[in-house]
């Protein structure tokens, strides 16, 4: 793969070899399942496979990977020059399609896909489709056109290959964790009783977009901070209302690096804080020790979820939700997760944000988290934020 | 519907009433297109239907409209209480789904909601479905569990109810088209040569954040404002680069008031614009006139796509993308669009981006929109930015 687009000023993080090192892993990993060729048609994935850096997956797009020949990149017309910018394919690689297929009932973008597509699966081609992603509409569509070949959910695929980081990649998510933190702290700075939540967003989100004097932002993804009686709630942005002495705020935020992100979550307490918040913090901030002590290859999915459930059960909390999940391009991957029953052993070098939000009433809870890398003996943290329940008055 | 939650404390822009006139206008057209009962799988349209606030479509969630009761609403257990804060629904129309359903490979969330709605669904009661958003892999879990009932795709029923906005929506989209005006001028004063761009989008992401003094935002989308040779691209964000004298930088970005956007793009040339970006510029600018021109009840979409494609061709150019598209939640609304071919009449209150991005080269275009409403006699601009190229040195 050698990128022979002219014009191409824009940045890139990771070398050519580094896709081919990805195509090589995907490839062994279809050989594994039986697939002759796969559709990825996760933009997240598509990201990762090429290196794509635009954002358009509010439109039909397919990346088509094989095992004998070049992945094939189609794109609505408007959008191959972010590709060719952007990813490592050969110009002849990307192919646009026409601009009169959007917002036209008669006809669907992926019938001109499947088109130029068929010839490369014969009858008898085993093919890979992610039942998890296309929509049912175009799965109808993959299912006639291909009716010779061998449909089969392929589920993640690429998702499941992306779990364990290379050396380049990981270095990109610590200059994310950069970002998240440097955000992190100035969201600890600006909400203070009597400011409006949204002047709040708006420091937070510049701090997201500026990141650091060596590291800029790429992307804002709008933070996450309820507060008052909403911190019983997950994932609401913000209001128009000043914040109020007395209330707690749970902030979630993520710094974007060339798409990778990592996650932060810390709790701000506007004056003194309660005993009821105390005492949650007091366990979840234990217990993320408790979790992250037990990171290290070779331990299991469950056993995260299980040292921090002992410590906060013995606080007498217990936490509903899982304890984490993967994350890397567009935040969350949906593959391994940190509960209990997960049985997948942790690699050196998969990411995870270990989530330890506590969402203990409808009108109440508490947020605290890290981004880390499984490291060759335990746990190296990406984002570094004081641990402490911040105070602000 | 009326809401019993009793720490409700988040803002709601619209009365109960206004959710009563919406769910009628939906089992009105339920009713025509002869659906018992419908499943509305899109965030959007969930929040159309209910004032729902929080951000959670990455996991399975799903409104369900009947005829005969009220809508139920199946959300993760810790985005319960961010219905409950944003929404008119009853406590008990709002059901949350067990938190270990959640990265369980062995068992979907739809499993538990589809063995709650069967009861409403009998043999012979015939059933929308999504299926241009449903995945494949939910689609056939619908399939199995409602054996009975006859399953039909009802292909964004609620968006073409959404079409046309109440006097309520329209106020909300004028505000957000404040953000966007201040968000769109603060762009063209800090965008400068040697000014990082990563610099530059903190500062629009923060005015898009912080809204007015009247008025503040409640979402930030990240902006996309390709520079240099990245304007033959249409969906990228930024990068860490400074600036250059002599390129231009094509810039979009959507205010978010109570989740609804009102868009705009304008482009600024950094020092003495070429001849052909000034051309470019020129007849777009007299295109757009042109297109907002012919815009009145009774007008058809293709029409502004027509008025505007007569100008630019007499320039020289033409453009291969639509003219725009509906706009309201969450931005763009995938029904009517503004091509040659789309007959589809305008009435008033309809509400649509009209967006002349012209990507002419691989390395080079230029961008000007504007958000209107369709007034009673023609069109009612709703973002305010001077439609002058801005020249910063």
């Amino acid at each position: 793969m050698t990128a022979n687009f002219s014009c191409n000023t824009y940045p890139r993080p990771f070398t050519g070899e580094e896709y081919v090192s990805r195509l090589a892993r995907v490839r062994a990993k279809m050989e594994s399942q039986g697939f002759d060729v796969l559709f990825i048609s996760s933009e997240a994935e598509m990201a990762y496979m090429t290196g794509y850096q635009a954002y358009s997956e509010y439109v039909p797009q397919l990346l088509v990977a094989f095992q004998d020949r070049e992945p094939l990149l189609f794109l609505r017309d408007m959008d191959v020059c972010g590709a060719l910018h952007s990813t490592w394919l050969a110009e002849g690689n990307v192919v646009g399609y026409a601009e009169k297929l959007i917002g036209n009932p008669d006809v669907s973008p992926y019938d001109f896909m499947l088109d130029q597509i068929k010839r490369y699966c014969p009858a008898g081609t085993t093919v890979g489709l992610d039942l998890n992603t296309l929509t049912a509409q175009n799965a109808d569509r993959f299912r006639n056109a291909l009716s010779g070949a061998v449909l089969k959910d392929s589920d993640s695929l690429v998702s499941w290959v992306r779990l364990v980081k290379s050396p380049a990649e990981v270095e990109i998510m610590r200059q994310a964790g950069k970002i998240t933190s440097a955000a992190m702290i100035k969201a600890g700075e600006v909400i203070r009783p009597g400011v409006r939540e949204c002047d709040a967003a708006a420091e937070i989100c510049a701090a997201l977009a500026r990141g650091t004097e060596e590291y800029g932002g790429h992307n804002v993804l709008a933070p996450l901070m309820p507060a008052g009686t909403c911190t019983g709630a997950a994932h609401m942005t913000w209001t128009d209302r000043p914040y109020v002495a007395g209330e707690h705020v749970n902030m979630e935020l993520g710094g974007d690096r060339h798409r990778y992100i990592a996650a932060n979550m810390r709790s701000f307490s506007l004056g003194q804080p309660s005993d009821k918040l105390l005492r949650l913090h007091e366990a979840s901030r234990e217990g993320l020790e408790a979790a992250l002590g037990v990171i290290k290859p070779g331990a299991l999915c469950e056993d995260v979820a299980i040292a921090y459930g002992n410590v906060v059960n013995r606080h007498g909390f217990e936490k509903q939700s899982r304890c984490g999940y993967p994350i890397g391009i567009d935040w969350l991957e949906a593959t391994a997760s940190l509960h209990k029953g997960d049985l997948t052993p942790l690699e050196e070098n998969m990411t995870f944000h270990i989530m330890l939000g506590m969402w203990v009433e409808r009108d109440f809870g508490y947020v605290i988290s890290e981004t880390i890398r499984v490291s060759a003996d335990g746990c190296e943290c990406l984002t570094h934020v004081p641990r402490d329940l911040k105070i602000n008055t």
